[in-house]
């Protein structure tokens, strides 16, 4: 493509709205643009690395047997209320009337609209395992969109679907949908982690999750040098042995006015933060609870929704009023001893902890020495905890880290939960009636190319790996105006061209400065550069991910482009 | 493939909700799937030959140098008030909230939001002319969807923006398009008319479709065959040359009880069905009109919208109520004369025709040698009538033929419709602002599967050119249990295969009626039976579209297809 063509409004500066690098540099060169919040448009250049990443992703899947189809994005309440997910879903659900005053979702996912077709298409044992997938546009009305591609409410997903007669047939199914999406994150020379995730909404009770490593990640990751444990904070285990062997002391009532915060609580009294037994206040699916954690750890909210069996939209932090109402004091002074009509749910520790400070649920009072079972009951979790850096491994005892990453690839095993609530059965060997045992899959084809720029980045702009970039080289004609140049620059370009190199040629009427500019930000990795040696056949080939130059003669330029192919173990289809 | 493997649910009976081949073939080939009315899922071998085709466009799309991007499906509401569309589509448009209540439609089409984004990257005529497309799904909430692919709600659309300095530009750009067209429908096999349109809601003065010949398309075409006129009876101009010199009657008001069509009336009073005044009446934007046309003919209600200048979901026929009211007579009573409160317009030809009959606007009565001028006045419209066959070339003044088509594309000189209502403008060669001059170009890529089918196929099944066929070869092993046969099936399989040749094998454990009728069904251009002289090396070779069969040698298959696809003028890539 001659760059005096091609639609890409690249931009000098950073856009106010973007935070990370990848948000900027795609905007600024001028691979994306914002319509509204959380929607964007795939510009030319960006969107040739959007089906480069789709045909990776399509190759490694159909590597695996799964069959590629493509399903509507607009989807009927009836099949989400059978799931019970059309509430579950909350406001993150895109929903929508048509002219008769039906209501629609714009599909978030498909595991009903799958399950939904092969129910009616698959009926025998002998047509599976079936794994089907889509590329496809996806909506969630997300309550922060942000980050650009990284959390967006249209974005573009692949999404698998696996069928298979019982239990073990679903993990080896599982177990292809691993390797597919180890060997697509590797083609895409993305630096990722497998860890354990949550399955949340998704339903089913194993999943993992592939992660991009990367500082400005949402997810954060525990995990384990000495072991392989890894799994998302959401599910990270959190192991505290605690032997505290005090003596039980007394009850007193201790006065604590102006004292808001657990520091200042935890100063004024000489005690260690481990000793104080904070109380989070939530309104769950409506109803106000009580959970009370030690003073040193943090809330793990995912743990708690899942304890409730509630969705995740139906937590929220209790108003004042609620507080008011169950604890008869101000905010600042919740404890467990006295609550009314509020369900109290502590962590396991807190049955461990003894003569721990609480809140009096008296406005400016905190009760010192209360101890679990002694002064007050409970339901005890065994884990509500958010992990820590330094945690114990659960898996072999060692210490655990804390990285960032962002979650590129998730998969699920669903188990029949689908295939239960909608009724999804075929006829085994034996002619018996089973529902089929699925698994979902998912890659987020849009975010990923926000990934693979957070990870290959500098100052001056994106460096793309050859596999992914729009283009793999680009032709800069320092001089426009100067025929031996711009004569070479069109021959070469013209040549690798027809080599099947995909080429781009800045055959702009701008300054040579403006061209190296917008070379270095849009990342194209190969550079050519025909200056003022173009008359003696010489001109200057550099790679975008290192500074150095070498001069060429034109006609080596092609096997000096193969040989950066190889170096980066890129074959040209 | 494997069909063992495959997902390919095919059906043995017509579905009843299926109409015309291409829906029945097409469901019944395991290629598409409803899930509600309107709206498809593409299965593994009609996603094949969905992918197949926007390939083809792609191809032809980049030769004329257009820039493939994707915007987002969903738009904001603003963008669409500003051109007042937002109103004007009506209820075709799938509208929807936010979470915050923000309102936005699925895009039908996008001329305001590419029109939106150039205006604020493109400033200079300098980076005109540009032509940018994107391969999307589109949303319309039709009235009445129908016919599978051909009118769905959810659908496959290559929609292309051209953007220039001024007409002369624009009509590059078009005829550019419309070449591309050319390419496009040609390479896709179809048989089909370029035609003038009309411009509907798009906006615009000319425009063109193309219709792809079928007696089951909803397009009426009038064509010459002298000279190479044509128009959808939309569009196409209605030439009567009316020398009636009879001498003007006086009026008689005639008693015409029980006689409720103008069939009978025209007999019961012996005259020529032109000598009736048909009156037609509306709602148009909720106020009662009356138009009046010669009794032979039919209104062309595009016609009316487009001289009213209201929407097409803003015309609608008018109750019983309404024509009471206006008339202070029963339906079937109502002529031009003593109308209250209502417009009342004539097509041209009701001025020259002289002693018409009309209704008396007084149940039972109708009035005799009534005549424009001399009895009533009314807003005359140069032409408010449907075309029919034998009707008079307005090119040529030869003989028009009627016949029906499936529009597969369209092409709209938009001139500045929405640069002026978006304020999109660019600096020309003088510094000067001038609005960008556009065009919109738009290809059915899921309705023209549902055409190419309507061409090709028989009562047995789809009969696919190689160009778009899921697979260019089925390999058919009668006996899966004879080991000769599956040996050799394999082996050709994996020989055509690794040719780059795309290959079924069927494989299946079914009986070999079963399979001869699927491969009928899903229609795969050549066919490979492997049979009982497999032991002697020996298969069979037949071409879907005819019905000889050859024996050839299993080492001359290959051959035998390369010259089938040349045969057809296919070439692998």
């Amino acid at each position: 493509m001659k760059m005096s063509n091609l639609y890409m409004p690249t931009l000098r500066q950073d856009p106010a709205e973007a935070e990370i690098p990848s948000h900027q540099l795609l905007l600024r060169a001028g691979m994306i643009r914002k319509l509204v919040s959380g929607v964007y448009s795939y510009l030319p250049l960006g969107y040739r690395t959007i089906r480069k990443i789709e045909n990776i992703v399509r190759e490694e899947m159909d590597n695996k047997g799964a069959q590629e189809l493509l399903m509507s994005a607009i989807q009927p309440k009836e099949l989400w209320e059978k799931s019970g997910r059309w509430d579950n879903f909350g406001p993150e659900m895109f929903k929508l009337r048509d002219r008769s005053e039906r209501e629609f979702c714009l599909g978030p996912t498909h595991e009903e609209y799958f399950t939904n077709l092969i129910k009616d298409e698959v009926n025998s044992y002998k047509q599976l395992p079936l794994i089907i997938y889509q590329i496809q546009t996806k909506y969630r009305d997300e309550k922060r969109p942000r980050f650009g591609l990284i959390r967006a409410r249209e974005f573009i997903m692949k999404d698998a679907y696996s069928f298979d007669v019982d239990e073990d047939g679903m993990k080896l199914s599982y177990q292809k949908m691993w390797d597919a999406y180890d060997a697509i994150f590797t083609r895409l020379k993305l630096n990722y982690k497998v860890v354990q995730g949550d399955t949340g909404a998704m339903g089913g009770k194993i999943s993992h999750e592939f992660m991009a490593m990367s500082e400005v990640g949402e997810g954060r990751i525990a995990y384990c040098k000495a072991c392989d444990y890894a799994a998302t904070d959401e599910k990270a285990d959190v192991v505290i042995n605690i032997e505290d062997d005090e003596k039980l002391l007394d009850i007193e009532k201790i006065y604590t006015p102006e004292i808001k915060t657990i520091e200042d609580l935890t100063n004024f009294l000489k005690i260690d933060k481990r000793k104080f037994g904070k109380a989070i206040i939530f309104k769950a699916a409506g109803k106000p609870i009580v959970v009370l954690i030690p003073g040193d750890r943090e809330l793990n909210e995912t743990k708690l929704i899942n304890y409730l069996k509630i969705a995740e939209h139906e937590l929220e932090m209790a108003d004042e009023d609620t507080i008011r109402k169950i604890t008869m004091a101000d905010k600042g002074f919740t404890g467990p001893i006295g609550l009314k009509d509020a369900r109290l749910i502590v962590d396991k520790t807190i049955t461990k902890i003894r003569n721990i400070v609480v809140g009096a649920n008296e406005t400016n009072y905190h009760l010192k020495n209360v101890n679990y079972g002694r002064d007050f009951q409970a339901e005890v979790v065994d884990d509500l905890l958010l992990v820590e850096e330094g945690d114990t491994c659960p898996n072999c005892g060692s210490k655990l880290y804390i990285d960032r990453g962002i979650e590129v690839g998730n998969i699920f095993q669903l188990g029949t939960k689908y295939s239960k609530s909608l009724n999804a059965t075929f006829l085994d060997e034996n002619g018996k009636e089973r529902e089929f045992v699925m698994g979902s899959y998912g890659v987020g084809v849009s975010r990923s190319v926000a990934a693979i720029v957070e990870q290959y980045h500098d100052e001056k702009g994106i460096i793309w790996p050859f596999v992914v970039a729009p283009y793999h080289v680009i032709i800069t004609v320092v001089n426009t105006k100067k025929e031996e140049q711009i004569a070479l620059g069109e021959r070469l370009y013209n040549e690798l061209k027809n080599k099947g190199i995909e080429v781009l040629l800045d055959d702009r009427n701008e300054s040579a400065g403006v061209k190296f500019n917008d070379r270095d930000l849009i990342g194209i990795p190969a550079r050519i550069t025909v200056g003022k040696l173009a008359s003696d056949g010489i001109v200057e080939f550099s790679l975008r991910k290192s500074s150095e130059k070498e001069e060429l003669k034109a006609e080596d330029v092609y096997d000096r482009i193969l040989l950066a192919f190889k170096q980066e173990g890129f074959e040209l289809k």
